[in-house]
């Protein structure tokens, strides 16, 4: 008889498991809380779940043919989501394949229960048959029980109501949006399965959401992970561009969003212990060319002047047709977008900062390699949009890593350099708001000068810290004998990435203030919005220049409002058209066109601006 | 070289024709005028198109294996539709299988362009592209240029409208309804092809349709043709039973219905010179059963008390979905109807009629297999139905045949029997209007009395006429050695026949009358409705007692009401909340279980009750 299991050697921890035969070794080492790398989810298509195999390697999948080398694959390297184990193996999984707990952003989200006025819901109904004295046609008696004189149903909810009615002896579960019917089942199925609603932030680099009660807007649970299409690129220009080469690959580009959202549907769903199926509506907020990725809506004309989407207004469209696993009636509200580079998620943004109900102009910044800004009140509201670039990302800075465990998030200088990293563990590396506390801690040390520029004879203590090489100065925040992973450090082009990116964002303030005729001290608030300005320090921002000066108590974190703002038109009907009117009122103000812009581009590239 | 034509012999009329290689032989025969009965449309799915190759007989088909027997198939019989030419052939063509020119009735939709108000029109836009002064979504520009700030596009819409744009050079042409974009072409092309509708009559017997400019309301073209469901009994129950006995049973005579529509439309269009794709919109009657087994809705529970149907509110479908090949965005509007058995073609008559309108109650009756019968004026209206039976097609009576050529279609008696027939042709059989003539000359000559029965003293002249066989008494109407085809005669039997179903629409007329409680020289006009109703005297319809008492002015014959209704709403679009109101508001009365039915019934058999 063959064996239904098999043994599992996992290395270097000397984890002995047994597995059912026929499982994908990434999915087998999951049940040992190995998690990997996966961008695509498992579908074979990133390439980032390799391992070893040292004993019982099965035979290479069109997959690793793909992304491994030949020597590799002779040497046992195998993708692990496509490695199925017929036989005992030993595996030995590398220290990069696997995945450190990632700062993605999904804690923001508004826990307590709200006013739900989704649209909504599931009803049990007992109805009394049609008689000779009442001759009401089957879908009548659904009508008047519902009480909704112009209930709709598709077709094939029309072929299947007549048997259903008899089977269940007219006992049925109706789901309902509005006046449309989306499902009926027999018997009441109410109870067990709730209308369930997904709200879905889907950024540049990762993506969140957040499951929701549809009735009564309790928040079932949160899940992020990373946008797979980042296999293409880090950065919206080389998805484009990747996009925009064939039909073929704007399909997969777009199916890998797709995929990401489908994840992170399963996450929320198994968190919750909720099957998918009975998520009946999705909103979605992002930038306007992660929308147009998502749907395959050609974003080829977005990267280059007039800077075209092919839509800006809200979409309302079936979920399924996007590619999304929910219920198959389910409803997808795509968030309308301001303009090519202020997207649905700065709307979502705005429908919790609510500039529109102050009396003094407020400002809001989204701070991420794409800057988003927006400034107004009342009537009135002007936004524009500044290339930060990465460095707020970690990315193009020497130690530069993302915001995960063991990144430095914090550092002081007191006489020495004293370093925090997320999750406490060695530090392995420096993320952005790292990177932003660092700045500040140089600039009240004198570490650098106001035009960014090292100054070795700052604090006698921190003379040891300089060290040049063929690139220039630089400055060690940690060593590796002093606790870390490895020698950590900050260099002159270091500091001119962060110069470049705030300056980009600071910049943009200053042309939106110009442009709306106030001064930086007509100020009411400024909402600090996104995933970075979540972990920074408002003194740090303050001091480093990212934002004008202001008074601590001016200075409101919104944390990821992108996905607060997506729940909240998902729980509340009306707000999807506050969204549009909100976009549709917004001016967009191009700044690359203008003649004053390098000028005050360069001036704001120099601390002490504000 | 292979050659590219064959020689074709037609018999028994020895015409030689020369077809391509590879020609069906329905298509082969056609280009000779010789038209087979062909009631699936030549989809190798009734059987009708039997002829009878006398040299160069194909191989059989799967058709010609599943219709005909293996000795007939050994005679060269095959199924003409199916059966690919190849080789030269000869080919007999029976008479029974050459169809008759059919009294289809399309005749009567109104002729004269009417006011439109289809909602639906094709706009040619030359846009100006966006610019970095007005940064425009591509779909902005859409939304602007046609002056629809709510304008909605699907997905697939979005997707191809960035390259449509620039490949035009920002020259489009649209198709709309209402604030639904349909379509998006390159360049101007409402020029070419308009805005098309189509409305349809689906009856039990036959489907007619007939072809509309949406934008001027102007008629194209009209058609009809038999309903292929035929193959499945010709009345409406035993096409209940086929379709119940399996989703696959229920699917195909869903598939029959599409086919017969698709074919009619085929024909509206080749009428008209036009593409079906430019159809955009389709409107619908029928009555409640034919609705339901062409939309694949149950309709299972339909022929028990209490006669449940799945809906019977106005559908609004994606044409698509219902199986229509028309344009692949095209609306399809179903009418609603009143009950079970009184169903949308009765509902279109009304919009016809116009009850509502009158001060004074009036009487609509549509004769056929069922009657329906609606009574009333202002808000009260009420309706019933009559199982007339098939009598007035022509059905299970001796010499009767359908309304087509040579039928005998009108008796005049003097001295002597005269007759008339359909096209003036050789009198093959009698057809429901020759019925009821021949009915109402014996009744004004005496050769029947009150109560039915043959009275062989009447006329000393028609002596000669009376016979009698096994079956009875009969009356020879003319004889084949009187030009006619063969001998052609009415049977005590065949007078019965007649008796139950005048019986039927008269006591159903009768009880609506006590009903809605007045007296029948109460009515103002009694319009008669319906295929059969177009083709009768009205003299005779009194004398037969077929209608009340009533002057001749009274008696209005609205034809074809039905497709005249559906071509109202497809035309106009409040018609469609018209049709839902009246559908609503008129009250179906069941007459099955009421006690003075029997009595009623038995009573209006005789004739000069009214
Ligand atoms: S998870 Fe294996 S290739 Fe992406
Ligand atoms: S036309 Fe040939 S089988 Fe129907």
């Amino acid at each position: 008889m063959a064996k239904n299991t098999i043994t599992l050697r996992i290395l270097p921890e000397e984890n002995w498991i047994s597995v059912p035969v026929g499982i994908s070794a990434r999915d087998a080492l999951s049940t040992a809380d190995v998690v990997l790398a996966d961008y695509c989810g498992g579908q074979g298509l990133c390439g980032k779940c390799r391992v070893q195999f040292l004993e019982g390697a099965p035979d290479p999948s069109y997959a690793d043919d793909e992304f491994l080398e030949k020597n590799e694959i002779e040497q046992g390297f195998r993708l692990a989501c496509m490695a199925r184990l017929d036989n005992d193996a030993a595996i030995l999984v590398p220290f990069e394949t696997r995945t450190q707990p990632s700062q993605v952003l999904v804690k923001d989200v508004e826990a307590k229960p709200i006013a739900a006025d989704s649209g909504f819901k599931k009803i049990q109904l007992k109805i009394a048959p049609a008689s000779l004295e009442n001759q009401l046609s089957d879908f009548d008696l659904l009508r008047q029980a519902v009480k909704i004189e112009n209930l709709r149903a598709d077709l094939a909810l029309l072929k299947k109501l007549p048997f259903l009615l008899r089977e269940s002896d007219y006992s049925l579960t109706l789901s309902l949006c509005e006046d449309d019917l989306l499902d009926i089942e027999a018997g009441d199925t109410a109870a067990d399965v709730c209308a369930l609603g997904a709200a879905i932030d889907l950024g540049t680099t990762t993506i969140a959401g957040a499951l929701y009660h549809l009735e009564s807007g309790k928040l079932l649970s949160r899940a992020g992970r990373l946008n797979p299409q980042t296999i293409h690129g880090a950065d919206i220009i080389s998805r484009i561009q990747y996009a925009s080469a064939s039909p073929k690959n704007r399909k997969e580009i777009s199916a890998l969003a797709a995929a990401g959202i489908n994840e992170v549907i399963r996450e929320l769903c198994a968190a919750a212990s909720v099957s998918a199926d009975a998520i009946l509506s999705i909103t979605l907020a992002g930038n306007t060319t992660m929308q147009h990725l998502f749907l395959e809506t050609p974003a080829d004309f977005l990267p280059t002047a007039p800077y075209v989407p092919v839509f800006k207004d809200a979409l309302n469209l079936s979920a399924g047709d996007a590619g999304l696993q929910i219920h198959q009636r389910a409803r997808l509200f795509v968030f309308p977008s301001i303009g090519g580079f202020v997207g649905g998620d700065t709307v979502a943004d705005m429908l919790i900062a609510s500039l529109e109900n102050s009396a003094k102009p407020s400002l809001m910044i989204d701070i991420g390699t794409n800057g988003e800004i927006v400034l107004g009140a009342g009537k009135r509201l002007i936004a524009t949009s500044a290339a930060a670039g990465p460095a707020f990302e970690g990315r193009n800075i020497a130690c530069g890593i993302r915001a995960e465990s063991g990144a430095i998030d914090s550092v002081s200088i007191v006489e020495k350099v004293s370093v925090h990293t997320i999750g406490d563990a060695p530090a392995s590396g420096i993320c952005g708001s790292g990177l932003l506390s660092a700045i500040s801690a140089f600039r009240q040390k004198g570490v650098i000068d106001a035009s960014g520029r090292f100054n070795t004879n700052a604090l006698p203590s921190l003379k040891d810290r300089f060290f040049e090489n063929e690139e220039g100065l630089g400055f060690m925040l940690i060593r590796k004998n002093e606790g870390a992973q490895r020698d950590i450090f900050l260099t002159q082009k270091d500091i001119r990435q962060f110069q470049l990116a705030k300056g980009a964002i600071a910049a943009a303030v200053q042309l939106l203030l110009k442009e709306y005729g106030i001064a930086a001290s007509a100020l009411d608030k400024i909402y600090i919005a996104g995933a970075f300005g979540n972990f920074i320090n408002p003194e740090d921002a303050l001091i480093a220049g990212l934002i004008p000066a202001a008074e601590k108590e001016q200075i409101k974190f919104i944390g990821n409002a992108a996905l607060a703002g997506a729940s909240e038109t998902l729980l509340r009907t009306p707000m999807r058209a506050k969204a549009l009117e909100l976009a549709r009122r917004t001016a967009f103000i191009e700044l690359a066109g203008r003649p004053d812009f390098q000028d005050i581009f360069a001036e704001s590239m120099m601390f002490g601006i504000f």
